[in-house]
């Protein structure tokens, strides 16, 4: 997809920057077992992901490798994560300059509950104005689940239906754990604090009513 | 209200007070993505309050402003956050020393849960004593639960009419949050642990009855 | 009760070693809103503990204070925590070398759910060999639960016919939390961390079952 | 069993790495009142082990001692846990260079509540591919539950019969908690954690059915 080289200072940025917030979600037990993945945007044709298998909270930055937005690794010898498709997608579309994959506990008994209904509908929340285009705790927001696969390609064409179909920050995959993404790191960090924060409300209030 | 000037000294001693106490409670949870506000008194018509947005696990000085206790920024910039007037009304009526808001996932539940009855009785608790006039576990609390809206006058205005019926250290507001307050920034964080603590074990009890 | 003097070194080794545990204790939230109160004993006829209303997160030895075995202060101005008494009887009858009282939210969930009850009982847990004097896991334990009052003199006679009726490492207070205590420090932390885990299973399986 | 001696860098190594691990665990709780312990696999014929009662949170290579693949300590005068054989019987038959046994509150619950089924039937989470063998979601795995004794050869005795009847990464045991191994202390700790996970979020499903 892209012969072009990347600024070395840029990877090393960007792959610094997403080590200290791995950290942060690791200690919050968020990335269990070498589990999820992280990237952020590196120019128009590359981005900078975690390599599979590493533990999320002991990360070097030889951990994180430059691929295209096809999910291609450029110039690494290091094996992407299986899912890498499905961060490139966004960076292809323009729709993301960082995106979070998590598997906390949360999110994984979240996916699995609302599995069968396709979706989580969150409304009465003063936090859904923690989304970036919502102004009042009014709006409801759906979070949609999808079964899960190892067929990353499928995965990514059912991902794609639901970009077409209107503004989205995030979405569950049953199982499996949350994508949540944003313009840059920060919002991306604040969407998902905030998907974490609205599932754990959600599952809380299915206990007690 | 007030062309006084504060003083800068004055201004940087509750900013650090502040930081301090925030990063502790953004540490426990408390402050998911950006939300939450925090103030301290200044002198008889000036406050010092968290701005609008930032990441309450990472204040610096630069993150907080002076308001007049209309809640009108004095010489600053930055835009206070929208709920200013329900820091400074308390700051109007001597009421108040520091006020603490925050969104606990508890908090939250809670003020969901009793959003209907519009209030939260607490009795039989040795920490009843925790809250500023109390002597024994005797007494019985009731924290109120506001209905939230993006209207804050309106929502001082109801607050306004709580605070005339007799005294208080607390409310929740739906969906939101807790706002706590105490004569000092060590009387209100012990306030605040007080509401948290209390509110988490009638959470669990509903769940255990 | 006593005239005698008490080293000042051993209660400032004291005081270190309790600051050092109530420390980990504030930060695991078991001691709320400047509750719990926590000694050790210093020689046959003093104990040292904690004055009444600090943070327990931020104890200095200015926090401590000695008392004579009747629970009076001894050469200090400070006032001694309301509940005293509760220390120092079990120093008294020699079954203690260290005393901790803490008000977690699991200990203050239990003492109210069992408070009809008037016990806990537990059994089929391994851990109950983490109290001196089991060696089996077949052994079963009962936690006493005792009525909350202010009334400390009242509350210390219904303690002393617990200590009467046979061996025992603590009990819980309806509303309140739990005393525990052990031969030295090592051992009254071992049986509070014992207490608090196993009443914690207890209630989870409640809400399993 | 051996009378050849053991490399004393080897095993400072491994008490190390092992030091490090033991104290991340104790501070996520899963080791309580000085519960829990810990080995790793020295050469053909030692492995080094937790001695008896020592708090997981403060290790310090004098509470290691070497001991032979029966079980039985080698030049140390230290007691090893009573449950030795439960490790050395997976180094003596190759299948493990690490074992992590841990009390989590989750893990003790789940023993609880699964005992009388004899396992814990995982399926349909991601976090499955986090044992080795496993590459897809979709496979299941069951988690043995043994009846908890202090009669350790007839526990082992039963673990043979679980050993023999197919590849195994862990079980646990009723009341008790979980034995979890790997072939080295990273893939140890990786099964310790995708276990830990995948019994909570069983549990928190059962109680949002």
């Amino acid at each position: 997809m892209s012969s072009l080289p990347y600024s070395q200072a840029a990877f090393s940025d960007a792959a610094k920057a997403l080590m200290s917030t791995t950290a942060e979600l690791a200690a919050l037990g968020w990335t269990p077992a070498t589990s999820s993945n992280f990237s952020q945007r590196l120019d128009a044709s590359h981005a900078v992901i975690t390599a599979s298998g590493a533990d999320k909270g002991r990360l070097t930055e030889g951990d994180f490798l430059a691929v295209d937005l096809a999910g291609a690794p450029v110039s690494s010898a290091l094996r992407p994560s299986a899912e890498t498709l499905l961060h490139t997608q966004l960076y292809a579309r323009d729709l993301a300059g960082c995106v979070l994959h998590t598997h906390s506990r949360t999110q994984t008994v979240a996916s699995r509950l609302f599995a069968r209904a396709g979706r989580v509908r969150i409304e009465g929340y003063e936090l859904i104005k923690a989304f970036a285009g919502n102004t009042t705790h009014e709006a409801a927001i759906e979070i949609p689940v999808l079964p899960n696969t190892q067929d990353m390609p499928a995965l990514a064409a059912e991902v794609e239906r639901l970009l077409d179909a209107g503004p989205l920050w995030g979405y569950l995959i049953d199982g499996h754990g949350l994508y949540a993404w944003g313009r840059d790191l920060k919002e991306a960090r604040r969407h998902l604090d905030a998907f974490e924060f609205l599932l754990a409300c959600e599952l809380d209030l299915r206990r007690l009513s």
